[in-house]
């Protein structure tokens, strides 16, 4: 508790609460961990990192350097109601995953997921609060959580194959293309029979 | 090249040719890498490897530790035809996945290809060759690459997501209700418009 309260400049506060957020949600998950928790590790004040960073969500999003900010771009696609949703979602998930190229962290936590069952579960929880939550919640339909993990499976498979492993033509498919082949699917999990 | 011709007792041999294709698979990839060149890595003749482990498919599946022989697996799944072909597709590769439990080597590869450049090279050139290919090979429809590609994005994040990370209530959903959700997806892919 000795450093709690120190305040560096705000450039240096900024990046020891990244850190601290970073090795926090790795050491504790997202649900355990406490923006109060990082807050002493970064040696500020919680309101500070509130200040900073707004919510844990928009916290771990940065810590991850997240492309997008959920918790805008959720509800955001939500409002426009269930009809054509699969669409949108397919094509916001497109662009996030593309933004940044090679040096984005949204693979970067495809490809540890995968392989760490820390990593796992830190992202297991994240997507659940900021992603299969709200969607999950939007549907007036019998199995809400079933058919959001489902959308979440065909987006993460592909992530994998077209970013990830970059099998062939999928790689290299127009995006347009792979939003019209790929939005039927989704649509289907949110609103149609499941069988 | 002098250790070619040696012969150690049969289980040495087997153990033997298996690490040296793990190894030659790993460093040049399922296509470059040859059967003579994994019998000489091993010290035995190109003829013994074909005789233990039949084709190269087939000797990359015991490196591997495969739980099936696609060999065999892909004709008998395709030799019923399209009708049907997506539920029968999904409920073999949700058998395979299952089979063997936490130890089940199908799950390693896919977080290896998660995670290793190297690996990713490896298992796309496998599965295009064992998987895709003849999938592909079996559609009379247009863009039957793309389309098998887009089988195979789904069935990896069904993978990831219901055993990999592990995302309720999907991790726990019973199989049956699995491939009656995601047969739809898959035939749709083989068989319908892609828009």
């Amino acid at each position: 508790m000795a450093r709690t309260g120190r305040r560096p400049g705000n450039s240096g506060s900024r990046e020891a609460i990244l850190e601290a957020a970073r090795a926090a949600f790795g050491e504790r998950g997202f649900s355990d961990a406490s923006v109060r928790d990082i807050a002493v590790r970064a040696g500020v004040d919680a309101a500070l990192v509130h200040h900073f960073y707004g919510t844990k969500e928009q916290l771990f999003a940065a810590a991850m350097k997240l492309p997008v900010d959920l918790s805008v771009a959720m509800p955001a696609l939500l409002e426009g109601g269930v009809v054509g949703l699969g669409e949108r979602l397919v094509g916001f998930f497109l662009a996030a995953v593309e933004a940044g190229g090679d040096q984005n962290s949204l693979l970067a936590l495809i490809r540890s997921v995968a392989s760490h069952e820390q990593s796992a579960a830190m992202v297991r929880e994240f997507v659940s609060k900021a992603v299969l939550g709200p969607l999950a919640a939007s549907l007036e339909m019998p199995d809400p959580d079933l058919r959001a993990t489902l959308v979440g499976s065909q987006l993460i498979g592909l992530a994998m194959v077209r970013y990830v492993v970059r099998v062939e033509p999928l790689a290299s498919a127009d995006s347009a293309a792979v939003v019209a082949a790929v939005a039927p699917t989704i649509q289907r999990y949110l609103t149609g029979e499941l069988g």
